[in-house]
Parts: structure tokens; C-alpha cells; sequence
């Protein structure tokens, strides 16, 4: 009999390092067609034209290591996160646990239509997205009484700061720089206030502003409401004494109380912040979350955050988008009073959805619940002889006790976890709390002795009230879409008629310069639903996260293997606010070094608009410094601002590779300028997916840098939000990393105080960059970066006949993205980038960023892991949109009327029986055939951003308005 | 201070039933409106009208209960199903563990797109998942070789068995019965064959065919290959005797062998069937999994099961849809060898999606991985002295031992599973299955002893060979659809393309009469997805199933509750199933009682086309009862037929409510009547959406009964699969109840045996109507069953002076559904039930049940489910359509071309710049006003069945195909 032997030896081990061909899209053979094109023979031959070689490391990376299996991750992931212990945690401090509607955790949270979507910048392929925004917007605006709201904001504690700057603008005084700060807020409220004030020269005054004498004036007061403790007390006379004494009054609130208690609108709040967790959003021990600001009419203006606005289409009907964009810091630069950028849209979106589902009636009902257990609570604490306040509460107690340890440790025993204070204990219950957990307490309090009543028996017999002025009775959610979705069946059906009007990932590429919309590999977003990363509140004891403790130190060990950094704080939940808190950290070593008067920030003319706003806000001054015509700093410019401001220079912001896609030569040799007159080097990671596996930032120069995780490492952009900007620093810095002090676990005793409410801040989310690096390993972060260089410069080459490609290097090639100059194509035309991106959407795609860094161009990003056959698509749709143009130019078609002014073109528009265009509707639809198997419709024509801002709407519009 | 008394007080209880208002539509205000349409003052004053009273149940419902929360009862099942442990699983026997890619697993198995979705009858808005189906043809029949597919079958078993019928038809000589069986397949293959042929007279020859004698001809031969111990064995020249002497080859295969061995195909196999589960699809303690059955081109007429075809629409563009319906058994009812109905396609659509994932390289290298782990465990039990069989094998090897009993404990020790036989331990390796795993099995052989080797070692210089003829040669999925996405991002946009071809509940309503197409919530689905219930395999020890077992007699008494049955057994895994196992035990019955000779099988004409064909199977002879013009059984004619058949009479078989959705007065004189002669009466439970919580079937007369947990228990239709049939009998027939004789405590000693491969069926999925059950409590189940009737009667209601309502009870009311007459319609503008199912799809409906039970009739079960708004939306709609059909009668449209007959128009056909119908463009499309906002668009034009069938081509066309 012939055998015949099986050779070669098929691996055993062949799911090491597997995962690397599912996250980059090209095949190897596809890498071999696309690298002859280029006329290269192989990546490293291309990355050693690309890459300037003094800046290439040549060290291993033994932390990241070899990549490993789809499977062995999640099984290694679990067993970790086992270490975690899930108590019921009753600590309050404003995170409460609530119940996710399954439905909606599998529909928003767990669906990457909602997840992998961009920020809704493209309105007409955003609708759905957009529609949930406006209901979120709308919930705040009605739960607080409040005129507009925005659409979230990153956390409850910066949501405060950024009050307070805008407080601080609003009072006509300038010069008062004092607020009072009622000590009864939330502590980690209180902390990132004083963060925040202090850089900006504001003054916080930690005192009851009921009482507040006056002698310094100040511009604003802030309480919580219910405060921390629990107490709700009548803000009315406070809130007269500081209007007339021109101060404003913010307030920071529990959203379901609101459902009961007299709104702050209705006594006189100026702005109203809070967090929206509690709305069916996880723990997550401490984030993300959707924070929210609202306020008065007037204000609008200088509101921080994006705002979603009601507006029109070209054809008159109603659309929705991102309103009042010029107020935004990229716009205002180093004159924002505000950072701001990255959003919390998905978690926004989760909590409406939770608000559409339950309705009024539904929130009220558990609002009550929980107040109806609380008075029990009380009651039952009162015959166990404890001091139970009689101020009116909503969910909280604190309860004056001697034996605070005996309670915890009680309470842990019975799976449950209490607020520690130093000489009492605090309860606050939420919507998974029942009667049985009520008993609990009862037990944990007696130290395990047996209590001689029931909560059920209290509950027959007890009756609660409250002062009338405390007790709300204006109606609130009465918008038809807070009353029509309350069956299961209604509410998918809702949802999934809003996806159906978006593009995602899950449809195209996303080739957004810039912002990396890379794939979002399911296992990666696995744990983000596990029990143990979702359902721990932030301040639980340490001897419950143990694995959280573990993934994340795991995880900072490998950003500092891939950037060279010698530490990494994982607090900074945006990018942007990586950028403060890296500014924060060089501020305070120079306090350190007895150098606090180094003030001065060198900024390219390049940056992105964030970079001078967060120095703005870090207190620092910002320098110009100007770039050449190729978009590379003026390293002459740079060398003599650095040397004019010599005593006082604090830092250079940059970006690498440019904001222009470049690799800069002289990267090196401009550390070296900042450094030898006495700065610091900033450099912003936004284009860290072109370096991962190539340089180390600490190599060639930086200081510090933030990475974006939700860029570069692969977690969704969630259709605007959430986001987490991680910073790392040399040795030098370490020290200095931003700590929290209600956990200090989180940070170094001798760092920054909290610049965001979490200890990790967006902590739930940590799981999927460490997965995705995990996976990868060292081989396939490296590949990835090598074929994101391909990719871009594969487009680029394929389109330069059609689109002149600008800012390259010195080799002619790109790095990790290509600009495309459209500025010659409308003087000869007409037709401008806008027409090309409103017309990409007719061909199924998500336009490319437009007119950033230049105006009158597209930054096109592919990413690594988009596929050859979706490159080439995109790149024939460009050529087909360039041909035409063509027909613009050579007069064919009239500019005022041709298929790319009036894109995009709605199905609605399209059939109707009056046909007048020079076009057919053919042509309009499917210029291109592969539109006829998959055409994706857009939901609304071209926006009028103009009407919208003019007349601003930013609640849901009754349904008359769309009559 | 005035105090605001809050009152009433709020339930701290106020979980309990609260998912009752998530699962019924209707909230309490729409019922009220609805109730007064109809003019009744409460559901309770409806149901005495339309539910004969005699029939009412009034007795409580003790073990059903409360209903509890969604949260609380997943924190209960978790509780429950932790008692189940979860071992790695190397038992064998045709289940192996699998690793669901996370992307699948997201995308399809946990996304209500795909698990929504309806079987794809209505095709052109199916083309996604038709799509899908056809890649699993296609990946059977290259696998195979053989040349036809069907798109999947429920079980291994069951397939084998309806192979066996095939083969026996198709076999000239139609007296030969005899058939032989390889002792070496898969035991739960052998009983179910053995289950199936007795009743049919068919005679198991239990021996090797290889040697087989011929001295009884037979009709088959069956063969496992590789066989049930792991040996591969060259079937050439037991084919060609068999052949020879005119006797068909089945064989059952492991399909991820055949990408490195032989295919059935190449060695002459007649008929090939199998399992796909360990393509990607988890164990699920034995279900469900697409099982599969392939053929030779010249059986494809005679082939069980659906088969998706490639046809062209009415504009010759290549559409998909169910092929050479004319074999199915509801057209062939008694004369059918089949009673399969309901597919696994949900699974299929997993499996087929994990090959067009790993592409035919990555499902080899998958395979060579296990089979070289295994040479190295082969090599090693050889050095630790053990027997190790010589002979061929791929994953499986059978080792000779006297310490059975200990290797097995120490197995269980290290967390390891074997197969336990007399004399021997099995070990079956698997995908999941690496170097660490083999180390421990060589622990647990040595008892624990240390093992001086590793499997490292072996692994660096072995060698492993297969006699040339058994290794396959020829190529396999070359398909494009094979070769391109083998990227995550690839995949996850393939998967959302197709799905977003499809109508599904999560667009609108499938108002499907008989089919119940109800809400299938998340929180019933969750479960499914835990390691708990999905990484079981189905013969595990006893021991490691507490769990499991505690749910499902919990399911199996809570059924109880609601039917009034003594005994329920959740084996059968369709409703199909449920109808042949009910019959055998009735079979058994008679049997036991010395009565063999009671075959005769009474059905009303107006049955399920599945009744006749089960009691055909069952070894029964039908005999049909006339109904009257109501449709319901005319009393003196089943009086008559009972009685002249007094002697032999086995069962009448009759739906309840009738297939007609009427309540028939007379169910408990015909129940009595059949028992007056001797016979049981065989309840269809298709229509227990109108009986649950209102009257139990045993109480009325019902002996057996199955039960749709797919259609009134909540579980999803899959796309047109898994079902679950379980059935109910009272006291008497409880011992009869299915068994399995490898976990004998799947039912009675006494029982019949195996109707199926899984011992509990299709048990994953039993926890959603678990869930279902205990979330809705006695109080939910009766409020959806009233609410079933009223949504019923409102749009019978509504629509009946547009169409008129046939089949209504004597107070003019139907049931749960009700049938729209539409044949004198037809008689009169030529527009036909097709035509309005077409044009339904244009308003975004999928249409109604067509033609059935009466020809010419559309039949509307609208469910509990479908909230009031959205009935109005479909009343509109079919209003609508009755006003276009009137255009056509009266002339002012053509019967050859008006938006009927034309429909459904897809974009692309309405974008022509050609447009010469009478009716507009928008006419077409936006017929009523809210398709403008929320437009599905149908993929494909109207489908041409017959040139379809004509031209069958039934795997993946090639590309130049659609050119």
C-alpha cells in the first residue's frame, strides 16, 4: 500500500500570531501586488524609504511578545478578570448600578452598526445616530428644566470644570476669579474642580453657599443636588442671594431624582451638569459614561460640546446635525474655553434608548421604587437605633456609626459594599436594590445579629413625604418618542429603523485622515459586557478589582514597550484630555523644579485645533510656529521662537508623523532645540498608527504623549464617543501622572490631582486595546503599521492622476494617510470638496476628512485593515467622481446643476415623476455597478447648515414640524 | 413646611410581571380602544364569546406562578445553570467542541436580523439569507463530492434515517427491506435508524458491509466514515459490490475530514449525511446543528429537505429561492417519505459563514492541526505501552484498556472528558484541542503517573502518513465567496450586506398565519450564549449536567401546568418530530396493550400537510375526515369513519384551534367520539397561542399533543430553523415517552427509543422558552393568549369590508388568526393572493400565510406581540393594496401592468430612465405616506419559480453567471 506522508509538518501551535491576518485586511499575496505597484519588493524596503532610519528602534519587544489566538485571549482574559469580586455596591458617589435593558445592551452596546460609526461630522449618513443624540438632548433638557442641553460630555467631573469656565465667562467681571464649592458635592467632583481652577488662576472656596458671606465676590456657586450624603435641601433663597450678587449658580445632578424633585430649571439654576450612568449604563468601574451640561437659552453660545440641531435638507425636509459648530475649540484654538472633542455618544445613546423605553411613567416607577426602599431603609436604621437624618433624601443615607469597619466588613460578608466615611457609613440605593438586599443592610448594621423586623413589614405600614416646593409637578419626556416605544418589539424596531439610516463600518471603509477608523475585532469588545469589568463601581476596595488591577498595569506595561515610556496613566478618557493632563504633568515637574514660571507653548500652525485650547486650559501661553509649504515645521521659525522665549519655554505640542501625513526628517534635531532651551516635548500621538513597531517616541525625543486607544488601538469610535487618551513620560515625568485621590491605587502620591472623575477613567473600555495588542503581538502591530503605509500610499499612487496628492516626503510617498488638493479642481470647475464628500455618500462611502489640516483638500486614512478590494473600490469611486467633474469643467453638466451639487441623492428625490436634471436618475444613483447588489440609501438630502443655526432647534421637534 | 404625602404608596415589588407589558404589544389604553372596536368591555367578556366555555380550564397554575423580571431571571437561570460543569469534551461520537468565531457569533447567532428572520418562502425579501443557505450547498457538496445538497437537515440521526426512506424509494425493488448497517457508526445514528425503520417495516442488518454476505438482498448500505472509533477505511470495493448488487451507499462523514481525505463522492457514495456542527456551531449538549444530506443529481426529485435554487427575477436578474417545492411533504401530505418541515438554518448560516471565513486553506490547516495532534497522542499512548490501533484515523482513536473507570476519573480530574466503552477509552480531539491538552491526556492515561516525554518532543520527529488513496487530491471551495473574506472586517460586511437583503421582525410585522411569529425577546435569547449551556456535550457524565437537568424538568413540568399533560418529553426537535414521536407512542401504547394492529390514522382534510405524512412514517394508515364549509370537521362523517374502522383505529390527528383559527364547538364530542372507538386523539398544538392559559388539552380530550416551543414559546424561527417540538401525553402514555439509550435519563426505560441524535433534542435553546415562561408567569401567558385573539379579531375587523373574513366561529369572531378570502377578488380584477404578497413587500410587509389552509385566501396570525400602532400600519397597507386592486377592476389599470402584478419593485427597476407603466414612480414606491421615512428595499424583482426549476442550479453560480 503507498503511503503518502503528510510534509510539510502542519503546525501545532498554528494559532499563535492568527489573529494578525484577520485584523489587516490585505492578503499577503494582496501586500505582493500592492508593493509592486509602489515598485517595491517588500514592506521593510518600504518603510525604510518612508521612515527616516536615525528614528527606527532596534530594540525587541519583550512585553507585547507573540501574538495569541482569538480564543486563548478570552480564555486568559477571564481567568484574570476572575480575580475581580462583584458585590452589590451601594458606595453612591454618583455611580449607581442600574439594569441594562438586555435588548438595548444587545442592540446598541453590542451591535457594531451603532459601535463602529463615526462622529456624526457627515449629517446626511447619520440620521439615525444623530435622531438618538436629539432624544438624549432632549431627556436632559426636560428632566432638569433646563432650556438646551448638549449631547454628552466625558464625565461628571470635568462636566462641572468645564461649568466653571464657562461660569467664568458668562460673569461680567472677569476679574472675579473666586466660586464657592459646597463641600457636600462629590469629592471626586470637588478634586477635578480644583484641578481644573487652579492652572486657569480661578479660586475655589469649599464652603456651604447657602451661607456664603460675600466678602470675596465670586462668579459662581456649585451644589449637588441631592448632595453627596444624600440630603436634598431647597436651593431657592441660595440661588436669589448669588443672582443678586451676580453670581451664577451650577448645579450637579442625579438625573432619576429628577423624575421626583422640583427640576433646577424651575428654581433658578444657571447650568446644570450630572452623569447619565444610572440610565442603563454599566459601572464599568467608572466609566464611560455619558456626562451632560445644560443650561439657559442665552448661554448657548458658549456652551461646551457638540449640540445636535434640528435643521433642513435642500429639499425643505427636516434633518438633523451637529449645530453651532463654530463655537468648537478647533475652530477657537487657543481662545476655546474649552478642549472638548470627543463625546460619549454611544453611551449618550444608551441611556435615551433607556428613556424611551421606560417612558415617564416607567423612570418615575423606578425612581420611586428606590426612594420607597430608601425610607424603608431609613425606618428600620432608626429601630436599630442609628442616627438616621430626617432632611428629606432620595436613595442615599449616611449614617453616623462608631463601628464603620465592623459595618463594611458585615455588609462584604453579605455581598455588599457600603460608603466608608470616617465616622459613618453611607447607603445609597439604586434600581437592582429589592427587599431582600434592604434586610442585608439591616443584618450588615446589626453586625449580624438578628433584626427583629422585616423591610416588608416596615413597608406595609410606612408612609413618606416630602416638602411640597421639593416635590415636582411639571410633566417632563411627553415627546411622542418617549411614549411609543415600550414593548420590546416597538423598541428593536426603533432602534433598527435608526441604524438602517447610517453608514458604519459595517457597510464601508471609513477612510477618515486622521482619525483611524480601523477595524473593531469582536473579541476585542467580548469582556466590555462581562460582569466583571461592568458591573464594579469605581471606589469599590481594592481587594475587589485585583484583576482590573492586573490588566491594567498589564496594559500600561505594553504602551510603555511600544512607545519607550517609562510610565503610562490611563486616566485621560479623550484624547484631548491626554493632551491636558500630559500638559498638567509637565506644568507641575517644573513647579517641581522651582521653574513654575515656564509657561510658554510652542504650537505648529499644523496642529490640531485641540492642542493650543488644552494648553489654554493647562495655563500655558501659546507661540505660532510657522510650517513650510510642505507642511513640515520651519525648523529655522521653531529654533528662533525657542530661543526668544528660552527662560520661559515650557513645551513644544507636535504631531508625528504630521498632521499632513508626513514623516518630518527633522523630528530629532527639533527635540533636540526644544530640549536645549530648557522645554519639554509634547508630542501628540493622534498618527501613533503609522509608528507602532517602527519608533518609540521616548527614542527620538518626546517627553510625553497621549495615545488615542480609540484610534490606534482599535477601540470603536462608538459614533462619536466614547474615547481614551492614555498619556505616557519619560522617567523624569513619572512621578508626576495623574493620580485620584479617592483611589490611590490610580496614580503616584506625588502626581497631578484627577482630571477625570474615574480613578481609570474610561476604565470598561481598557479590555479591548489590551485584547488587541495582545493578539496582535509584537509581528502584527508592527504589520500593521507597515500595511496602514501601504494602504495610504497605494491610494495615493492609484489616485495622483486623477487628484494631485499633496504634503508627501522627501521620497514622494506618504505615511499612514494621503491629502488629496481639490483647490485646483474648483477653480476650474466649481465643484468643491464638499460636492465630492456628498457625493461619496451616493456611492456608499463615508467621505474621507475634509478640509483638515488644509482647507480645500481630503485626508484619506485607510487603515491596515481595510482589504485590497475595498481600496480599490474606494479609489474607482473616485475616479468615477473625477470623471464627473470632468463634465463640470468641459460645461456638459451646469455647475448649478449636476449630480455632485445636488448630492446626495435621497431614493425620494430621485423617483419622483418630474425629472428636469441633464443627468438621469440612473447616473445619479449607480454611476458606478456595484451600487446595483449594494447601494446604501442616504436618509435625507443635503443639509442647510445655515437654516439650522439661524433657527436653532435642539429638542425633538413636535410632529406637526415635519408636516 | 407643607409635606407632600407621596401616594399611593409605590410597590417595592414592582419587578413581578413586569416583562408582560415588554412582551405584549398592546399597551392597556390600546386595548381598551381595541375592545371597544370590537365591542367588548374586557378581554375577559371577548374570550367568553369566542372560547367555548366547556373547554375552559378552572384550575389555577402552581408550578407557572408569577411572573418575575428579566434581570431576576437571569440571575436565577445563572444560578441554576452553574451547577453544570464545563470539561474540554473528547468524547466523540460526531459532536466535537468548535470555536465560534466572535464575529459569527455576534453577527448572526446573537443578531435578531438573523434570528428574527421567517423561512424564506417570500424570496425576494430572503435573498441574504437564501444566499448564506446556498454557500452551505455548496460547502456539503464539494466537501462531499457529490453533486446535490440539501440546505440542512435536523440531526445526524434523523438525516441518516431519511436516507434510509430515500434509499428504500429509490431502490427498483420496492419488497427488498432489508438494509445494512456498519456496527461502527455512531450508536445514536444506529438507534434512531432502528427507531425509523421498524414502524416502516424496514429490517436493520447490524453488521460490517464490507463483508456483508448478501444471502437477504438489501436496498443499503450504511457506513460511518471515519467510523465511530476513529478508523478511516477505503469503501471502494464495498461500494462496488454493493453497487453490484444493486444496493445504494450511504455513508455519514465528518465534514471537516473531508478537506483531507477522499470525499464520499470520489469513492461512489449514493447518498452522504452528516453533521456541520463542528463548523463553528457550539455543542449545545446535542442541539441544534444543521445535519445535512447529499446526492447524486439523478435523486435530487426524491431528496428530503429544502434546497435553494438560483432563478432570475422578472427582469432576468440571478435571484435565489426555494427550489423544487413540489416535493416537500405538505404538498405530497400521506404519499410524502418525509415529514421534515422545519430546517435548521440559523446553524447552517453559521456553518457555512465559518467556511466562508476560513476559506479552504484555513478550514485544512484547521484540520491538519487536529490530525497531527493526534498522531501525537497516538505516538504517545504507544510509548506509555498502551494498544494503539495502526489503522488510518483522523481526529479519533479508540484505546484498548482494563482501567476504563480510572482513566476516566483522572481525565475528569484534569478536566477532561473521554468516551467510556467496556473494554476501552475514546479520545476525540478537536479545534480547541493544543500541545497542553495532549500532555494531560497523557497524564490522565498514566493515572497521574509522570510521563517522562511531552508532546513537544514527539512533535519535533514524527512523521505521519495515510495510504494515497484515502488522501483527497481534488480542490474544494473554490468558490469566490470562499477565497475573499477571510478578514474581520471582510466578514463582518458580507454577513451585514446579506442581512440588510432581509425583512425580518425587527423591520415590521410577519403577520405568518399558523406560523406565530411572536416576539423573541433578549433576555430569552442571552442564555443561549453561555458556556453553560453551549460547551456541553450531549453524552457528558451525568454529573457535570445538574443544571441542565434541573431546567429541564422544570420546562418539562411548567408545559405540564399549561397543557394539563402527566408527562412531557422535549426530545423532538420540530414541530414534525413532535407529531411522528407522539404517533410512536401511541404506537407503543396499542402495542403494549397487545393491540398491534390499530394502525388506522384519522385527519381532517383541512390538516397541516405534516399530519399525513408523520402518521405514514409512524407505519399508520390515513384516513380523511371531510370538514364542512367552515372548515371545521363534520361530526357524522368522523362518526362514521371511527366507527366503521371501530376495530383498527390508532389516533385521530386534529389541530386546535382548527387550522382554520376557529375555536370548534364540538373538540370535546370529537375527542370523545375518538375515544368511544378505541383510538387516541393526536392534538397539533400548532395554534396554542390561543389556548394557553384559557384551556389545557388534556382536559378536553387530547391524549398526546406536541407543543411549537418555535412559535408559542417564544423561540426565534432562526430564518426558518432550530424548532422544537416536544410533546405532552397524559398518565397513560407517559411511559412511552422517547428515551435515548446513551442517557437513559432523557425518558422512561419504557419508552420508544431515539427519535433523534441529541438526547434532549435541540436543548440549547431551551432555555428561551424557559425563560419565556417564567418571565410572562400563568398571569403574562394568559394576557398574551387573549391579546393573541384581540389583535386577531381587530384587523378581522378592520379589514373585513375590504376583503371578507372566512372561517369565523359562531359569534362571528376567529382566534388568534384569521383568513382573508380572496377569491372573488381574483374573479373579478384578476389579481391573485400573489400578486397582494408581492406588493405587501413594497409597503415593507412581509406578506401573510399564502393559499393556506385554502387556496386562494391569505391567512393573518398578527400575534400578541404586534403592538396596536403597528396592526394599524398593516390594516392601512392592505386597505391600500384593496384600493389598487379596485384601479385594476375598473379598468384604469391594465391587468398585465399595474403596480400588482409588477411588484415587487426593487430601485433599481423604478430608476430606469425608461419608465411606460400608467402608475408613477412614486406610486411604486411610496404608496403610503411612511415608507418615506422607513423604506426596506426588495433586493430582487418577482422570482421566476419555474425557469428556476427547470434549470436548477442549486450551489454558488459562478461569477461570469451574473453577467
Amino acid at each position: 500500500m503507498q503511503k503518502n506522508e503528510f510534509s510539510p509538518k502542519y503546525s501545532t501551535n498554528s494559532t499563535n500570531n492568527e489573529f494578525i491576518a484577520r485584523h489587516i485586511g490585505p492578503r499577503d499575496e494582496d501586500i505582493q501586488l500592492m508593493l509592486k505597484e509602489l515598485g517595491f519588493s517588500s514592506l521593510e524596503e518600504m518603510a525604510n524609504q518612508i521612515v527616516p532610519q536615525k528614528i527606527r528602534t532596534t530594540k525587541p519587544y519583550p512585553v507585547v511578545g507573540n501574538g495569541i489566538s482569538e480564543n486563548d485571549l478570552l480564555e486568559n482574559l477571564k481567568k484574570t478578570l476572575s480575580k475581580n469580586k462583584v458585590l452589590k455596591s451601594l458606595i453612591g458617589l454618583g455611580f449607581s448600578d442600574t439594569i441594562t435593558p438586555p435588548v438595548i445592551q444587545r442592540n446598541i452596546l453590542e451591535n457594531p452598526v451603532w459601535y463602529t460609526a463615526y462622529t456624526p461630522y457627515q449629517a446626511e449618513i447619520a440620521q439615525g445616530r444623530l435622531e438618538a443624540l436629539l432624544n438624549f438632548q432632549t431627556m436632559i433638557i426636560e428632566l432638569t428644566g433646563m432650556q438646551i442641553s448638549n449631547s454628552s460630555l466625558l464625565d461628571e467631573g470635568s462636566a462641572a470644570a468645564e461649568a466653571m469656565v464657562m461660569a467664568h465667562s458668562i460673569h461680567k467681571e472677569g476679574h472675579v476669579t473666586h466660586f464657592v464649592v459646597s463641600p457636600k458635592m462629590h469629592p471626586h467632583v470637588i478634586e477635578v474642580l480644583q484641578t481644573r481652577a487652579e492652572p486657569l488662576g480661578l479660586k475655589m472656596l469649599l464652603q456651604d453657599p447657602h451661607t456664603y458671606d460675600f466678602k470675596s465676590p465670586v462668579f459662581a456657586a456649585f451644589v449637588q443636588y441631592p448632595d453627596t450624603e444624600g440630603v436634598i435641601e431647597d436651593q431657592r433663597s441660595m440661588t436669589d442671594k448669588m443672582h443678586a450678587h451676580g453670581a451664577l449658580v451650577v448645579t450637579a445632578v442625579d438625573l432619576l431624582s429628577l423624575t421626583m424633585l422640583t427640576p433646577p430649571g424651575e428654581w433658578g439654576a444657571d447650568i446644570v451638569v450630572g452623569n447619565s450612568q444610572r440610565f442603563g449604563v454599566p459601572l464599568g468601574f467608572g466609566g464611560p459614561h455619558a456626562a451632560f451640561l445644560a443650561t439657559k437659552d442665552d448661554y448657548k453660545r458658549i456652551m461646551p460640546g457638540r449640540i445636535v440641531g434640528v435643521s433642513v435638507d435642500n429639499h425643505g425636509k427636516p434633518a438633523l446635525r451637529l449645530a453651532l459648530q463654530t463655537r468648537e475649540q478647533h475652530i477657537r484654538r487657543e481662545k476655546a474655553t474649552s478642549n472638548i472633542c470627543t463625546a460619549q455618544v454611544l453611551l449618550a445613546n444608551m441611556a435615551s434608548m433607556y428613556a424611551v423605553f421606560h417612558g415617564p411613567t416607567g423612570l418615575k416607577k423606578i425612581a420611586q421604587r428606590i426612594h420607597r426602599l430608601t425610607g424603608i431603609l431609613a425606618e428600620g436604621l432608626k429601630k436599630l437605633n442609628f442616627e438616621v437624618p430626617t432632611n428629606p433624601h432620595f436613595d442615599t443615607l449616611k449614617i453616623p456609626t462608631n463601628k464603620v469597619f465592623e459595618i463594611l466588613k458585615a455588609g462584604e460578608s453579605l455581598n455588599i459594599n457600603f460608603r466608608a466615611y470616617p465616622d459613618a457609613v453611607g447607603v445609597a440605593l439604586n434600581e437592582t436594590t429589592d427587599l431582600q438586599t434592604v434586610n442585608d443592610i439591616f443584618t450588615a448594621f446589626s453586625l449580624g445579629q438578628k433584626v427583629p423586623f422585616t423591610a416588608t413589614e416596615i413597608d406595609s405600614t410606612l408612609n413618606l413625604s416630602w416638602p411640597s416646593e421639593l416635590v415636582r409637578t411639571s410633566k417632563y419626556l411627553t415627546h411622542e418618542v418617549f411614549n411609543s416605544h415600550h414593548s420590546e418589539a416597538e423598541i428593536t424596531r426603533y432602534i433598527h429603523r435608526l441604524q438602517n439610516k447610517d453608514i458604519t463600518l459595517t457597510h464601508s471603509m471609513i477612510p477618515l485622515g486622521s482619525c483611524t477608523m480601523k477595524l473593531n475585532a469582536t473579541t476585542e469588545l467580548v469582556p466590555v459586557s462581562w460582569p466583571e469589568i461592568n458591573k464594579i463601581h469605581p471606589f469599590a476596595p481594592t481587594s475587589q478589582i485585583e484583576g482590573y488591577i492586573e490588566m491594567i498595569h498589564d496594559l500600561e506595561n505594553k504602551l510603555c514597550d511600544i512607545t519607550g515610556f517609562a510610565g503610562v496613566s490611563l486616566q485621560p478618557n479623550s484624547g484631548a484630555q491626554g493632551e491636558y493632563a500630559g500638559l498638567l504633568v509637565i506644568r507641575k515637574y517644573f513647579l517641581a523644579k522651582g521653574e513654575a514660571h515656564r509657561n510658554i507653548c510652542l504650537i505648529p500652525s499644523s496642529a490640531h485645533g485641540t492642542n493650543p485650547a488644552s494648553a489654554a486650559l493647562a495655563g500655558m501661553k501659546v507661540i505660532v510656529v510657522n510650517c513650510d509649504s510642505q507642511g513640515n515645521v520651519e525648523v529655522t521659525d521653531l529654533k528662533a521662537k525657542a530661543e526668544a522665549h528660552k527662560k520661559d519655554l515650557a513645551a513644544l505640542m507636535i504631531t508625528y508623523p504630521s498632521t499632513h501625513g508626513v514623516f518630518e526628517e527633522s523630528i530629532k534635531e527639533i527635540c533636540q532645540i526644544v530640549h536645549d532651551n530648557g522645554g519639554q516635548v509634547y508630542m501628540d500621538g493622534a498618527n501613533m498608527n503609522a509608528l507602532v513597531g517602527l519608533c518609540r517616541p521616548a527614542e527620538f525625543g518626546a517627553d510625553v504623549s497621549h495615545m488615542n486607544l480609540h484610534k490606534t488601538f482599535a477601540i470603536p469610535h462608538g459614533g462619536g464617543g466614547p474615547g481614551v487618551g492614555p498619556i505616557g513620560v519619560r522617567e523624569h515625568l513619572k512621578q508626576y501622572l495623574p493620580t485620584s485621590s479617592l483611589q490611590p491605587a490610580a496614580g503616584p502620591k506625588t502626581g497631578i490631582s484627577a482630571t477625570t472623575s474615574g480613578p481609570w477613567g474610561s476604565a470598561s473600555i481598557l479590555p479591548i486595546s489590551w485584547s488587541y495588542i495582545t493578539m496582535m503581538g509584537a509581528e502584527g502591530l508592527k504589520r500593521a503599521t507597515l500595511v496602514a503605509i501601504l494602504n495610504a500610499n497605494y491610494i495615493a499612487k492609484k489616485l495622483t492622476p486623477h487628484f494631485p496628492v499633496v504634503y508627501k516626503g522627501k521620497e514622494g510617498l506618504v505615511a499612514h494617510e494621503c491629502i488629496l488638493d481639490l483647490r485646483d479642481i474648483k477653480k476650474a470647475s466649481g465643484i468643491d470638496v464638499t460636492d465630492v464628500a456628498k457625493r461619496l455618500m451616493d456611492y456608499g462611502f463615508h467621505a474621507p476628512t475634509m478640509s483638515w489640516p488644509v482647507v480645500g483638500t481630503l485626508m484619506v486614512e485607510p487603515t491596515e485593515s481595510e482589504p485590497k478590494a475595498e481600496l480599490d473600490r474606494f479609489i474607482k469611486a473616485m475616479i468615477s467622481i473625477r470623471n464627473e467633474i470632468k463634465e463640470v469643467e468641459t460645461g456638459k453638466w451646469n455647475i448649478k446643476d449636476n449630480p455632485l451639487v445636488n448630492s446626495p441623492h435621497t431614493a425620494e428625490t430621485l423617483l419622483k415623476t418630474e425629472w428636469s436634471h441633464d443627468y438621469s436618475r440612473e447616473q445619479a444613483a449607480y454611476p458606478v455597478p456595484w451600487l446595483r447588489e449594494n447601494k446604501i440609501w442616504p436618509a435625507v438630502g443635503r443639509i442647510d447648515n445655515v437654516y439650522g443655526d439661524r433657527n436653532l432647534v435642539c429638542s425633538c421637534p413636535s410632529i406637526e414640524s415635519y408636516r
